[in-house]
């Protein structure tokens, strides 16, 4: 049995045309915004949404608006319309999780972790090694 | 502000062509299978592969075989291919938030939980209310 890398699901990445709406929709399951930021580096407008966590590390919905038509978001939604767009998993140390990966055979998007939501480094894999799943790690800030 | 009615991400949903290959793929992160079975009501072969979980409750990958073309899955992974199928959220108690929910608007594709992986009661909710995202609430056997 290999160790395991992955120490929770972190977040659900949701494409949303309009980021105002989206928020509002998961306001009926009673689900704040915790968080909200422009990533230029990737091309959205992001709200992070909290799931739950008393106790444990929470989960989020992650809310993702294209600052254009011209970004991953943005082709994605022209692609596929609204909806999942990528699942991200907390690791504890991403560094060391994209090496052992990377000699298990995954492709990395991100050979190097980069900015994330609220301070995290993160880094995507390749989907097409994941069943067609856009596969994102998340190292947060400050204590994993 | 209204009260939280999901408690954590309990699940990724994710549709596969072979049930096999697919957990193959997720051994790469060290993720294991801790439960293996048939849905018939649901047409599909399914795993759930355990995602960290010490201390608090685990979420879970989930991956889905059809039983057949003609089957939910089956038409998805015909349309749009392999990848992210739904996300499950965990409730206390589901026939009290499906009452909530189509109090607050959104609409149910299940009136009424229904069985669904290691003995949970689940239901769907409409993917047109969620922005395109067919979402599930999970009520756990046992202890919430």
């Amino acid at each position: 049995m290999l160790v395991p890398l992955l120490s929770r699901i972190d977040h659900i990445g949701i494409a949303c045309r309009d980021l105002e709406t989206a928020i509002e929709r998961y306001a009926t399951f009673g689900l704040q915004v915790v968080s909200l930021e422009v990533n230029e580096e990737q091309g959205v407008r992001e709200a992070m949404l909290q799931v739950g966590g008393t106790g444990s590390r929470p989960g989020y919905v992650q809310l993702l608006e294209p600052l254009g038509p011209d970004t991953p978001v943005g082709r994605f939604l022209a692609r596929r319309g609204e909806g999942l767009h990528h699942v991200g998993y907390g690791v504890d140390d991403i560094a060391a999780a994209l090496a052992t990966l990377g000699v298990r055979g995954v492709r990395l998007l991100d050979e190097r972790p980069r900015h994330g939501s609220m301070g995290a480094s993160i880094a995507f894999l390749h989907p097409a090694d994941l069943g067609g799943v856009l596969t994102e790690l998340v190292q947060p800030a400050g204590p994993a």
